[in-house]
């Protein structure tokens, strides 16, 4: 999976590919047990520092999204385990802000629940790992 | 309207700033017209740097949330004017990876949508600016 990184953008380097890689797994183009490249190796493909990947990294084992694997190095998880509850609790927290702003410019709650709506059909269509 | 700033989080105080002042419009707790504090004071009362005060004006400032008035400071703009194209996109950039991650941990589609509308129904409430 091609990793593209925005040099430009507000949203840090590591919160990047970190979300790159999770939208890889939802859209299947991850797969179970499936390897990443190894720290230095992706931080010289996209010429950035290796503190960088390693906190993508970090960010996604913490998540349950990786495994660290002694010999396979990051290797795909796509069989995690997470209350409800906090995913909830969490989601909230990431989605207010989001929200509040397009509250702000007029968006009426169904044109919003239809964006929402289709992005997560975009995954479940992309999908074929059967989650 | 208090603001207040978690040092501990992985969100960027700018950012943190910026959120919290677009709820505080959303929620109808920061009107049209009223001035928030200065660069300066904000900044001594939060206890940070000049610059990220600054940065998260910046944006609010862009985002059309505020106007910069040479009298009155910052002040708080409701009735903003965007194309609801550029609205649209944006919104589909910061939530596609926040889907994504709901998605890969089993949340069903139904579930995300009630919590969207039950965000979306906290400000139509709270709010009595009349958007």
């Amino acid at each position: 999976m091609l990793l593209a990184v925005d040099f430009q953008s507000d949203v840090p380097i590591y919160i990047q590919l970190k979300q790159q890689i999770i939208e890889g797994i939802a859209r299947g183009r991850l797969a179970e047990g499936e390897s990443l490249p190894s720290v230095r190796q992706l931080a010289q493909d996209i010429g950035i520092n290796l503190h960088t990947v390693n906190k993508a990294y970090s960010l996604l084992k913490e998540g349950g999204f990786i495994i660290m694997d002694r010999r396979k190095g990051a290797v795909i998880n796509t069989r995690q385990a997470m209350a409800a509850g906090d995913c909830r609790e969490k989601l909230r927290d990431e989605l207010a802000p989001i929200i509040a702003e397009v509250f702000c410019k007029g968006m009426k709650e169904e044109e919003l629940i239809q964006e929402i709506a289709r992005i997560y059909k975009s995954f479940s269509e992309d999908g074929k790992h059967g989650l």
